[in-house]
């Protein structure tokens, strides 16, 4: 079989749209047609050459969901029920070892000093080739986490859940909140701060300025930071230590906030439907990573078959 | 009666030994004779100036224990029981509002903005004038939380309860910890790092060292600064962001944090035993400040009495 | 000045309308008038003479949303701002002492031995009389924690913030629940049995039936239980140790949950809009009190001066 | 080889003591010599047919510590460093498949559906048949969790943080305790009941004594309880409700309470060297059973080789 996929060779030059030859697969590895791609500020970033990981020649895209088009062997979804071709499936981006200090005893698999990513870690060269989103079809390895999806689920919207939506979630985790908790709404808040800042953008002045909107004893969350971006300043004893504020480092995430950002997701469906404001096929991958880099779109989502359902 | 206390009126100078007469006690209010008075490191920093709170005269002494020796009206102690003449207490250094949105909603009345304590926040003409430690006897608020002493208790070690003590178990409010887990102990973390770095020096480097030595998804806690001690600067990617770590602030303390720290003062008090490596009377309170500034003791309780019995 | 109030006399019988002379205010006191009495389940139990706890004759009533008619001394609210005639405002049903082991150690003034709440502890001959919110007025104490109305708010929707909704934020206080849990929504859990099951009937075999549908490691919340109902029986191995479960009772509330609760119906304001379904004068009282015990209706209210305006 | 195992063929009968041959290892296989085995009270269950799980002839004992004399391809421990022969290591008795809802969302690999213990689930005649700790050597399987002991450890005392002692560490995963809490120790607990209960013994009686003897807002964690016992009675409103008590079911324990276990067991050797009260040979294994059930010893070791070290 032949797979297409747009290939980042060189940094900062346009994708290379490419046909691939799908490999037999190896136990328990499952073929998946992309049904949705997301587009994530980070693919940007390692387009840009910002990111040391960044492998070449390599499929970018960490955000998929897809149909399962062929499975070596017997695989269950997370909820132990078989998984067959045909079945539209979303999967942990994320596959760590199990095994570490961080998997077995700290239960923080998103710590895992063997965690690699779809789309990130592994070069068009790695086998089995298929290793990244921003392509016709992905081949999924062994121990990837499987996630079946509703009959009502809308394939560009749920592939927000993947990454970004999942270390949102994953912000839950470290900071303790509560219902009725002030989150950056200042208006309410009456003066006294809010409850949770988190900052989203990467970007060290709103993270100094989100530190002062913090109420005492709330918390700042740092989750848009995914490339180094040099030092800040802050006043330990008067930003921190007399306000007692908790300044709180997420680092992407695991199956647990997939799910959770995917209840989410579902939950405010009508609400959300406008949030993907561009849909591109493949051969548009170049525009839009631009279109994300200059923030002319909310959430872009690429379909490399031309329709998502 | 007449009390005799240690006065500050001059920044960087001795202190001054003085005769106080004690006023007729308000409604609620206890007349405590000091059995022990801790000297803290922060009444160093009030001394030498570097406290923007400090108002003169004053007499320092924020950790006290002491018998009672007059109450008007009837008072009880935290468990409910009368509290009469005779009694040995200690209590909690800090008076807060009850009311407030930190005392009433967060139940955090280290936070509480009207919050004062013994010994900082009111000046020798502030009624009722005996408003700090460092002398023959303390007259209590109405709203003052006491607790009663067992048999047992040495004064001259529980003292330590009342703010460094309490502090650091305040710490645990904010940071889970386990049984078992790696506090700042690096020989035994296998090279993962700290699960919990506690920085109680108050000095920049060692919380820059700190933040390096924390494990990932571990924490650092900053219980040190008392005073202004200006920037610090960070790596949000590198050290926070990417390695999951909690950077928390730890302010003050509350009750229930003295009751904590009394615990593990009680249980380990025989390993203790020497950690209050000088007693002194109220005529050398300054020598006590100046062998807390040069570090060469550990632990230094003023004896206004001569004797903690 | 005359208040108006329906009074429980006798257990049993139709709450009898009094006219009752309002008292001269003490320090500290706010008269307020009633704009919204919720009538909870609980109310039902008093009238039926299930609550020992009731001290005849009694105006029932403790849920309430008000409008300061007069203020005795300076008051502020839970933000710090001056409390004045005109203002609307609803408060904490309970007063807590603030200094018991309850209040200043464990911070968890639901538990506070000497909390009282207005419309259940007090009787009518308790002064100040007005003790309850079945009536045109009540007198609130020194001790009382108020909330200010947001100009948009609706008195009889915000009405169910003060127990009902309050007791079941209390709930995530105890119950530790993350973004995307299953609730007691079976349909979704794919077998897996709910994260976290609130037993909000009171009922005995409701509770024993909760208990079957948590999932391993899940939570079962009793709030619904007001009064004693009997004992219940459950196999400690079989459906707590083997399946991990967290077996939790709730009791009443603090303020902290009152604001969540507000928090909550204000966000979902317009969804909620048909919760109230049935609106009640003073005169109708009785007939409030059955349309609830006949679960005829889903939330009443009643509204002493035929407008909650 | 020659291995040599006390059988359990006939429910309260003598253990058979036999000789097994050992197996060729499989990929990722360990076969350990036994230093220590430690003889639980639900090895007591098993033997007398409470233990509806008994799979009979079977090799009892789930706590082990031992000495490696063959590893089949490398294998790491959790710290990452390649166990090879000579090593003493203890492991995680529980086998977890990593991939079901319980281990991959929850992170709680207590509850897997699919985990299996040495000692417990596997008869004599699965593969590779030296499946519990009753034996002079046991196999390993590729997917079990491996932990080094340090130079200094004593594998009889280690031997305990192996399923008690993970066990007890578990609870504190369940249950918020904080530094000075009272843990079932009345006379200092002033009247106010414990903060935390632990049921230890699997009696009904004693849980529902403990219940009584929790203060309001504390738990009762029920850990004693291996198989089923009946059921037991309790009050949900004045127990439970009324005294907002949390009634915890603790079921088995993971790789990080094992590591908890054993760091406590560690730093408190000295103080613990008398809790190891016999040693038996597996000859002796019967008797060591009967000692275990008529608590004539605190805790009984068996010494296959005739000495630990």
């Amino acid at each position: 079989m032949k797979a297409c996929a747009a290939v980042l060779t060189e940094f900062n030059r346009p994708l290379d749209l490419r046909e691939i030859a799908a490999p037999v697969l190896g136990a328990g590895q499952l073929l998946v047609e992309i049904l949705a791609a997301g587009v994530c500020g980070s693919d940007v970033h390692m387009w840009r050459g910002k990111d040391p990981r960044t492998p070449l020649p390599i499929i970018l895209g960490h955000e998929g969901v897809g149909r399962v088009v062929d499975v070596r062997g017997p695989r269950c979804d997370v909820y132990g029920a078989p998984v067959s071709p045909g079945d539209r499936i979303i999967w942990e981006r994320g596959v760590a070892c199990g095994r570490c200090y961080a998997c077995a005893v700290l239960h923080q698999p998103s710590l895992c000093e063997n965690r690699w990513a779809y789309g990130i870690h592994r070069s068009l060269h790695d086998e089995p080739h298929l290793n990244g989103c921003y392509a016709s079809h992905i081949i999924l390895d062994a121990r990837t986490d499987l996630v079946p999806l509703l009959p009502d689920d809308d394939p560009s919207l749920l592939v927000a859940a993947s990454c970004s939506g999942a270390t949102a979630a994953h912000t839950f985790d470290l900071v303790e909140t509560r219902v009725g908790d002030t989150v950056v709404v200042f208006d309410l808040s009456k003066g006294r701060g809010a409850d949770l800042v988190i900052e989203a953008s990467g970007s060290i002045s709103a993270a100094e300025e989100g530190l002062d909107l913090v109420r005492r004893g709330g918390a700042l969350a740092l989750v848009g930071f995914g490339t180094p971006v040099g030092a800040m300043s802050l006043l330990p004893f008067e930003q921190v230590v007399q306000r007692n504020v908790q300044f709180q480092g997420v680092w992407v995430s695991d199956l647990r906030h997939l799910l959770r950002a995917m209840s989410v997701l579902r939950a405010y469906a009508n609400d959300l439907s406008g949030l993907v404001t561009r849909r591109c096929s493949l051969a548009q991958a170049t525009e839009a990573l631009e279109a994300v880099e200059s923030r002319r779109a909310l959430k872009v989502v690429l379909v490399p078959s031309g329709s998502d359902d």
